[in-house]
């Protein structure tokens, strides 16, 4: 014998356990319990806790006097209920649960009517006034022990179903009458003698001793083993169960069930919203055969119960602080609640709830803050495919923008533009994208590609824009000549409409209702409360100004990385460029950089208006010079062209002449070659032009009263005399201005911290540099030697076989690439302990990699406009987490 | 007043210094004070020490007491020599010698024959009874003084002198007479004046002081300074300055001068070697005006003077225990020596004179071993290119593969081998190389590329191949429509005979006399002491049966990285590989991989035979598959061709399809992309096939009674995940085979580190990698972000600026790279403290890279063949210069 308890009763105000005895009773037992301590009335029973369960496991028996302390819990129920297992006339019935210490599918889930045998139905059957139910049940009863205590197929029962329906010439299971029941019953129990070889038990504590044996042993069934091993659960909890007296809600006009929010779940709305059925069972509420009835009009037909109901509803409310999503069964005018749990609840719910409980002071602002997940900041700004619609899935990609958009397939972007100014809404569809794009990007609603992953040009791009698109979409294949493209049979031609949802990475054929969402008061509240907790600033990449305004707007405390490189891409910039690029001589290339430098100093000048008062941090040239140049094929397919319809020698020699020099610059791993600083190495000129058109706008502005902030950031170190070199570049180029111009520019100049070698040398590139900002999106290149462009070849499958939990483009990779981060940052520290430090990679914007940011110590997070508030409340966050495990 | 001392005397017997003393004296003053210490006649002299310059430079004036010294010093001199300072009779001439610790050019240097005046020229003139002589010595001194004393431009000097020649209608300064030489003396005093404002000094001792503080003063010219900083010698060293008596071979037939070596410096025996003029000075023997006599013939001239050169010369040589290199003169029957050092030499004779000074006794083995460079065993093993050739150079690029190469230019591999087969010498010349050039490469004699670097395709497989090779030589222009090359001017068509030296990176034009040198029975000796000493072992990379023997002879111990990859591009494989990449399915897929199964079983048999006894690191296939399909520019030719020339359809279907596959496998960044365990996991079907390869060819070797040590090694590894997926594929399938033949092979299985992720994670990854190899070459580019095949367009202007000291491919970056290295192998031994570690990048071979290894703790290092005795040299001479700082 021992000491220990193992069976805890709950209800009729002789409940023995708690909601802080989770680990000992289980979820649902603990909430059992704490819902009748509350006075909220549930059907009583008992639970036999999880040490049972360890101690049964570890000895492959019973522990001491278990079933003794049943057997007194039973009697107790039998005098609450005032209902005896096996009587008769008045039979009790219960269910039986298991109920792990974490939520656990996968375990043995359910056995209902537990109690009903050949005596006890009948019992039931007089007591209901209801033979058929009675008999029904038992056949269920019987159905689902056979099922779930012993691993009977249920196919067997179905089948006999069946039989019978096709022997009377029904259809439905409710046309079955009474005799129909009764002889299921018997085709039942002889069913279970045939696969058990034993009689279906009579015997309830029999019956009873089973389940709970078959709940204990669900515990280590390959299901759940599987469930926990992927979770990280440990195999040392157990699983309670719980034994709980049956309600009834069909026991006529007094009787019904339901289920209930205390808030509405899809609008936040505080009003109880819920619905009910009379004379029914909660399944009938799920089969939906009866419509139920909204709950307002049990205030009229059980006005008693409904003011219990509500008073019930709220004091959970205020009990568990959180909306509740409830379920109560009503037996012969008597109410009973089954379960409450925290509800779920749409982003917009989410957000209004959490503002109005703080100002109802149901609970604090840090708790608000908590209750908002950073992603469910995306369905509040961005347009939704109403859930209601009901298209067909043509496909599904990456999730690589969020939002949803419809239009017509375009393939080019060319043709994009054009339809957009006829005001048509368009998708774009591309193979890949490249900067060419961007005007058509630009005009479209959304985008769509076949190739790439979450930091491919489009998904970069279209974040950027806060555009809709779905990326790396293999199951769809262009075919540009015929101008369709095909994905699971279906053919869709240029010009007709498809739905796509960036949230989800789906398409849809056809035209989906959109839902726009708009800016509400309560994100506003919600994102100051954040700012006034969060540590971490917070900028946005932003290289025009309308980017810089939105996001600022956004609540944006400057730009983290402005590149200059899209600037080069206007229509009437790009043949300058190129003059650039192909000029022969130092001198050459100076005259054309001498024409574009007005036109940076007017993107300048834009930009540092938008951002009046905020440090700005622009990133000299990046990419390889052959970005800017038409595409090789391209080049070729125009030389056929032009020779085969008699095209001018000029023209064809220009051609050429081009091809030429794409031909010189083409590279075999441009990631990896002739690009950031290693062009302002290379070129001097152009890193020296681009100095001079944003300090001359610097000047200007400052002169014009307003605060210009320019950090001037070098990319792609990997050397501190790479820093030195180009520092050398900026500086004089600057002091001369400067001198000129008579004004003092407070600029700082810094570098990107985005290969390996640059984080393992930080502490020299510190002595030069003012300012780090990592750019995750190339260190995770490097750090892996994946290719951004090229991974989507094994990268889904990497996830899929649990290679990687994530895309290490999305999230950022904490033990490779946020090592070299930690290795980054103290190194720079350790020669200039005031850097400032910041992340400018597409990691800036999710909340994972933000609280990584905030732990490794860094200054600011910047991301895309639309990822500022989620950047904002994900800082919070990040500080609260802390303070919470500390 | 100071009781320091400040001056040294040396010579006659009165020698106060020592060779120990060289921060004090200088080299030069260390140097003359030793050869006096051991009874070798030099002339006399003194130095004033490094630390009255530091007083100098410090106070800005001279040291109390220094002047005092020097004027006792300048009485023991006269006594000595028993001539005087301004002596009209016999008047005491002497130069006057900067002299830094540390030998350092751009310092004042030498001012001669000081002590002539106006008087004293007229007793040299009587004394050597050469009047012309005493003139001539004059207004050099007064020439030279000018100079390196005040600075003054010698061509106001010398368009005297040019004046002179123009007047007495002569071109040579030796046509000068007498008269010429007074007229001179006297418009160089003028001059002087002219320049200086006073009049040139008749006070010798004022001539000597103004030398003396020109010589401290130029401690901190800007010269200097500078060579100092880029040199990072402290500036607080100052110099010495050396005042030595001047002795005269020109004072008739008894007098003479000559350089000599003790032994000879081309090859190494053990001769007294030298040449030597008979009334003459230095600067005679150097000016090449009268042809110098063999030393040898000095012994029948003057048989004492020869007689006391040949003891003193072997007294140098015991005492400073290496072959000198002495030069002499001989004043009137007296024999003085000027100068003794180290001798320079060939590295034939490097190495044969350290081993016979071993077998002499004279020095020990670690002393041996550390006299040859390790590049200097490139230099006895490959063929060289005559000295004494004088070929024009048509270029420089990249000592990619050291040896020398004579042939006819081909550009085509298939070229290359037709001309082969028909016994033609020639030489591959490309745009660059890539694996279809294999044949050609092995069948050219050497390998000339446009682009690519240290660690290009071209590059890496001519060093495998032991054949010359110089790559990224961008200062040719090939234009293949035309057949030819162009260069500094020159064209070369194919069929001309160029010259390559792969040890310089140049090409000439013509055919250079080569010299093959053989392996000698000192090389083996010395290698045999290396071997006794180093304790990294010595692997190699090899992926042929003859590279492997070929490595075993040259003393490998195993091989280190054997790339399967190289096995795939014979003839009768790359179509069933190609067959194997476009199988639409994973069962065409593996109907072509049992084809090339057998072969691959056949490549490991003749490997392993090879190595028998020794461990072999087979690579499991690590390049993406579009390298072993045609490239996609050649395709479009071909079906342009084929529509053309009218091909059939089936033809031109048969390449469009191969195009199609082409265009699908096509990467941006190849480097980064779908290669390495990323094609093991997605196809592991490749890695199963090779696998099965290995361990039935080693169980049917080891049945015959071989010993094979095999280790299966997995490429590009960024997680422990990705090495646990491809782990389980090999151990069950080589578990199967091995229960199918009942044979228990003891294989390793382990990982490539060439990824910073790998190696940040590298505890994780231990636990199941039984070794590490670091694949240097790969983990240079992505620690860098350099691209190998793109990096020449940055990289020799990055080492011309001083942005990086080497190209890191071809020396190992410690900082960034070896950080990195230190990082994973602290972390791979923390988790499995007896891992074996190698490395097998291109800088297993680098003696610089060496000692980095082995200081690291690595177990191996693993080189191309040829690189082998590298290799053992470095890692001996590793050991000792560690042993050294101890």
């Amino acid at each position: 014998m021992t000491d220990k308890k193992f069976v805890y009763f709950f209800g009729d105000n002789q409940t023995e356990g708690s909601n802080k005895m989770k680990h000992l009773l289980g979820g649902k037992g603990a909430n059992l319990a704490e819902m009748a301590n509350l006075g909220v009335p549930v059907p009583p029973g008992f639970t036999i806790s999880t040490e049972a369960c360890v101690l049964y496991m570890k000895n492959n028996d019973y522990p001491d006097g278990m079933w003794e302390e049943i057997d007194k819990n039973i009697d107790k129920l039998e005098k609450s209920t005032g209902k005896r297992f096996g009587d008769p006339d008045n039979p009790l019935l219960t269910s039986v649960r298991s109920g792990a210490p974490i939520s656990m599918p996968g375990m043995m889930d359910t056995v209902l009517n537990l109690g009903l045998n050949d005596d006890t139905v009948k019992g039931l059957a007089k007591k209901t006034d209801n033979e058929r139910f009675a008999y029904d049940s038992y056949r269920r009863f019987i159905m689902m022990f056979s099922d779930v205590v012993l691993g009977i197929d249920t196919s067997e029962f179905e089948n006999l179903i069946q039989q019978k329906k096709d022997e009377l010439g029904v259809t439905e299971d409710t046309e079955l009458d009474t005799e129909a029941m009764k002889e299921l019953v018997d085709k039942f129990k002889a069913t279970y003698k045939d696969k058990t070889g034993s009689d279906f038990p009579q015997e309830i504590k029999q019956q009873l001793q089973m389940s709970i044996n078959a709940v204990f042993n669900s515990w280590n069934n390959d299901r759940a083993k599987k469930y926990r091993q992927l979770n990280k659960i440990s195999d040392e909890l157990g699983t309670a169960v719980n034994v709980q007296a049956m309600v009834f809600g069909n026991m006529g006009e007094t009787s019904g069930t339901g289920v209930a929010f205390t808030r509405n779940p899809a609008t936040g709305e505080q009003e109880f919203y819920g619905e009910y059925l009379t004379n029914a069972q909660g399944e009938d509420v799920v089969a939906g055969i009866r419509t139920p009835k909204p709950i307002k009009s049990l205030k009229e037909n059980m006005p008693d119960v409904y003011r219990q109901l509500d008073d019930i509803t709220q004091k959970l409310e205020q009990h568990y602080k959180d909306m509740q999503d409830i379920e109560f069964t009503i037996e012969m005018g008597t109410l009973y609640m089954l379960q409450t749990r925290n509800a779920k609840r749409t982003a917009a719910a989410a957000l209004k709830v959490a503002v109005d409980m703080v100002n109802e002071n149901l609970i604090d602002k840090k708790t608000a803050i908590m209750r908002l997940k950073p992603s469910q900041i995306d369905q509040v700004l961005h347009p939704m495919i109403d859930p209601e619609s009901e298209l067909d899935l043509l496909s599904t990609g990456l999730a690589a923008s969020p939002g949803a958009a419809v239009g017509k397939v375009v393939f080019s972007a060319e043709h994009a533009e054009e339809m957009a100014n006829k005001n048509e809404d368009i998708i774009l569809v591309r193979t890949e994208t490249s900067p060419e794009d961007i005007g058509g990007m630009h005009a479209a609603r959304g985008v769509l590609t076949v190739r790439g992953g979450m930091t491919s040009h489009a998904a970069v791009v279209a974040r950027g824009m806060g555009k809709p698109c779905v990326c790396g979409c293999d199951g769809i294949t262009i075919d540009m000549k015929k101008g369709q493209f095909t994905a699971k049979g279906y053919t869709v031609k240029e010009g007709e409409c498809i739905s796509i949802d960036g949230s989800e990475g789906k398409i849809y054929i056809g035209e989906a209702e959109l839902k726009i969402p708009t800016v509400s008061e309560e994100l506003e509240t919600m994102l100051q409360w954040a700012d006034e907790v969060r540590k971490l600033k917070v900028r946005t990449n932003a290289d025009t100004p309308e980017d810089a305004t939105l996001a600022r707007e956004f609540g944006a405390e400057g730009i983290g990385l402005c590149r200059t490189e899209h600037m080069f891409f206007g229509d009437d910039r790009i043949p300058v460029v190129r003059e650039m690029i192909m000029a022969d001589n130092k001198e050459d290339r100076e005259n054309a950089l001498q024409k574009l430098q007005p036109m940076q100093k007017d993107d300048f000048l834009a930009i540092f208006r938008a951002m009046d008062g905020y440090p700005i941090t622009i990133r000299l040239l990046d990419p390889p010079l052959h970005e800017f140049l038409p595409k090789y094929e391209e080049l070729i397919e125009k030389v056929k062209k032009l020779e085969s319809e008699g095209g001018s020698q000029e023209e064809i020699d220009k051609v050429n002449n081009l091809l030429r020099n794409v031909s010189a610059l083409t590279e075999t791993n441009p990631m990896l070659g002739h690009r950031g600083c290693r062009l302002g190495i290379t070129y001097p000129e152009i890193y020296e032009m681009q100095v001079k058109a944003i300090i001359e706008a610097a000047c200007e502005l400052t002169s014009e009263g307003m605060n210009v902030i320019p950090e001037i950031m070098i990319p792609l170190v990997s050397n501190e005399k790479e820093l030195d070199f180009v520092k050398k570049t900026v500086t004089q180029t600057a002091e001369s201005i400067m001198k000129e111009k008579c004004i003092d520019i407070s600029y700082l100049c810094g570098t990107m911290i985005e290969l390996p070698r640059a984080a393992l040398t930080a502490d020299r590139i510190a002595k030069g540099a003012e300012f780090f900002s990592f750019g995750t999106n190339d260190l995770t290149q490097t750090t892996f030697g994946f290719s951004r462009d090229d991974a989507g070849k094994f990268l889904p499958l990497y996830i899929d076989k649990g290679i990687l939990n994530n895309d290490p483009f999305a999230v950022l990779d904490q033990e490779g690439v946020g090592e070299l981060m930690k290795i980054g940052i103290d190194k720079g520290r350790s020669s200039r302990p005031d850097i400032k430090i910041g992340i400018c990679g597409e990691h800036g914007g999710d909340p994972e990699s933000i609280r990584f940011s905030y732990e490794a110590g860094l200054n600011y997070v910047s991301c895309s406009p639309y990822r500022v508030p989620i950047a904002r409340l994900a800082s919070a966050q990040a500080v609260l987490q802390e303070e919470e495990e500390d």
